[in-house]
């Protein structure tokens, strides 16, 4: 499982070249040889003796890329001038900006977006706070939180370094459900500080996406922020993670045709994702789970179990399995890895029941190889975006609070998070439904709404939001007949 | 001084209207008699006996706004349907977006901004922190924070019904400057918990914008926040009103041919702002200063002087004066004033010498009349936007943060407010200058870049700056080439 260049691990180098015939075609052998892909060439000047070129090639990582322009240098009549980073470029001076959504073109318009026409409505959200939702950001906008300390795969890399990964978050929210999302990096990893830094800063936002937080803190951050505040707080890394999980083992059920209710799960991995994943599999009504963590399957009389696996051991495991995982997975039904890398092997892929269903998670090495597993499974998925049914929280966390302020919801429940896997299964039509077609594409154009269709239904029925007043351009109306 | 209606205060009636010859004049000859000022009308729609007709008119308040609408109303053949607010529609929704600077139009996109190209850009962070100011939103982007006690002259009103003027000011910010700027309305008003806080959000911002926090809270927040973060901590309030100050008086003074370092100076008021423009113009120059609060003049035998109040005393007040405030005023050839309405009259300013200058900076109701004021004195300020010489904050805040910005200052300093001052007054030209021309409009081009390019050279000339690196565009190259 070598992978593939990549355009984001892309460079751009500038070249001096002597002119000569086969000047072009010797740039592209010698990329490709050293196992680059060229996406682009251009002759940017030319003289009598020699051509500037830029060459674009997409290269595996920056090693990768180094071995590239070392191939360049070495040819005859070639000069590297500069090699720049085509994801780097990308990020110069950050992904987000703030704009103004009221011209301020002279003195009318400042006396109205600023003082002293503010005044008035400032006035009107002391005495009417519940209007902050629309005549301010707060109806819109929500905190992309971290403390730095499980970003993607880099682990501990501190608030400013996760900046790149928050602001591309942000991206997202805006991306697909026009939600203004603002990165806070926190500059402490201390629960009690995390917890009263975010209380303190809540007023204006509408909601709290926590991200990269690791575990056990981010439990008990989540669950202090959701006694604290009145608006939703939603880990992505946990519930993101759950809600697609969930949606894709519906379609993965479908496609092998058997029932959550009657199969036998085995998860590999017990930190936050593995028990959010645990918590929402349950909840959907599945009543078969063995969990297994690096000490082995999870169960009552293992020794030393801190309180949270201490739970695992209670709701799950009912056929009372002791041993490893290999052990556990002989006759499952479904793998789910949210673990490391290669814990398994296509050997116990192969134990497992007929129509078996793998998740190896994992990024970006999987519990297992997935060209292993498909030999064995019936249905197999990944983190990857370069194999089939990537398990993505993008297909999840835009919708989910898209709905969430659509509903002007105070809080985020379990039935909301079923109800946004339920509606992101149901996105895959039956007649598109097939092994490597469980999830749909991050860019299909329905997913965010029906997830939030969904989630803004199970929020209303839920009572979580807020009563529906008259039409937004009556309230200054409305406010002025009070006066009059 | 009674208030002229305002555009900020603009409200739009939609009247049913029987269709007669005098129909719409009667509408306008009842908005004027009730003292409005119709600045729309439109017909929208017509039928055989009536008319639909949408009439905008500037009234003085909303209990003003409430008067005019009655007026309507008693109208014969009038119906009032509706009454919405100018203002407030301009508020609906709130008065920023986030947007993205980056197209995601397909998984390539996707894999640059986000996982997993995003991974290098964090570890090169990781690596070298400093490059956070070109790989992020750092470059740009600045917090205004508030706690909402001191908020215009509304006082304490909480977080969230200061977050529109927050707003406001983010508006602004981009608009003189294009400074990415993002309001924190803090759900505390506690010294330790506010400066917590902003220390623990700071990753992301180059600068720290303090606002609308009441004294003698807003000095301890401040230095605090100075000694414990890298990067400038400006309270608006304090330091944005001194500069303007500086710069109007300096102005002035040229009008009126006397020297800053020769002229008798009377302050009233010793709160957050009259602090600051007493530092700064001790600063500039002044050498005779004698400051009054709401308990008379200031000076070093007076019991019960506060810490604050204690450095006032040991800093002014050379001659000894004791007594009230008009007391302190005859002869002197400069007051200021930044406290409480009507504390002199016109008798008061004719006491003090030949071509006085009287800034009466309170608002709405300044500390004296201004029309009383102008009869004696040869230049008056205000900080109101309908008189002459408006001293507005507007003038110094988005230069001086541009200039720190620029600079990637780590650090504000007198030098740089005295700086801001200089260039302020320095845009207003020798031959524009008169008693009623002595700060530019906050619409005049260049203050922006004037104030912002003395800032810079300020911070530089104090070494406040970041080392000067290879161009931005280079950073990726010198990354690979470290790599390679």
């Amino acid at each position: 499982m070598v992978s593939a260049p990549s355009v984001s691990s892309s460079i751009t180098a500038r070249l001096e070249v002597q002119a000569r015939p086969t000047a072009v075609s010797d740039l592209t052998t010698a990329i490709e040889r050293a196992g680059g892909i060229v996406t682009a060439l251009d002759v940017t000047a030319s003289f009598t003796e020699t051509m500037t070129v830029d060459v674009t090639c997409a290269t595996r990582d920056a090693d990768h890329a180094a071995d590239v322009v070392r191939a360049l240098e070495g040819l005859d009549g070639v000069t590297v001038q500069r090699v720049s980073d085509r994801t780097f470029l990308m990020h110069l001076g950050g992904k987000l900006s703030i704009e103004s959504k009221v011209p301020l073109r002279n003195r009318d318009d400042l006396s109205m977006a600023y003082t002293p026409g503010v005044a008035r409505v400032c006035q009107a959200i002391a005495e009417h706070p519940e209007d902050a939702r629309r005549l301010t950001i707060k109806r819109n906008t929500i905190a992309v939180v971290t403390d730095g300390t499980a970003v993607l795969g880099l682990g501990d890399i501190g608030p400013l370094a996760a900046l790149p990964v928050m602001e591309g978050k942000a991206v997202l929210f805006k991306r697909f459900a026009d939600i203004d999302a603002f990165p806070i990096c926190l500059d402490t990893t201390d629960v009690d500080r995390i917890v009263d830094t975010v209380v303190a800063i809540a007023p204006a936002f509408a909601g709290i996406n926590l991200e990269d937080i690791s575990a056990p803190r981010c439990f008990e951050v989540e669950r202090r922020l959701r006694e604290r505040l009145d608006v939703p707080v939603f880990h992505d890394d946990q519930h993101g993670t759950a809600i697609v999980v969930v949606a894709a083992l519906r379609n993965a059920l479908r496609v092998v045709g058997k029932r959550l209710a009657d199969v036998r799960v085995v998860m590999s991995g017990a930190g936050a994702a593995g028990t959010a994943v645990l918590k929402l599999l349950l909840a959907a009504g599945a009543r078969d789970v063995v969990v297994a963590d690096v000490d082995g399957v999870i169960h009552r009389d293992r020794p030393g179990l801190s309180p949270s696996l201490r739970w695992t051991a209670e709701a799950t495991n009912h056929r009372g399995v002791t041993g490893t995982l290999r052990d556990a997975v002989v006759g499952a039904d479904v793998f789910v890895g949210l673990s490391a890398p290669d814990v398994l092997t296509g050997d116990d892929v192969a134990r497992m029941a007929p129509d078996a269903i793998v998740f190896a998670l994992a990024n970006p090495r999987p519990e297992v190889d997935p060209d292993d597993a498909a030999r064995h499974a019936a249905v197999v998925g990944t983190g990857r975006s370069d194999f089939a049914n990537q398990i993505n929280n993008v297909l999840a966390f835009p919708g989910v609070f898209r709905g969430l302020l659509d509903a002007q919801s105070h809080r985020i429940t379990d039935a909301m998070l079923l109800a946004a896997a339920e509606a992101l299964a149901s996105t895959v039509r039956p007649d598109e439904l097939n092994p490597t077609y469980i999830v749909p594409s991050v860019f299909h154009p329905d997913v965010t709404s029906v997830v939030a269709a969904a989630v803004r239904r199970a929020a209303e029925a839920d009572g979580a939001g807020r009563e529906p007043r008259a039409a937004t351009g009556e309230i200054a109306a409305v406010r002025l007949r009070e006066h009059g």
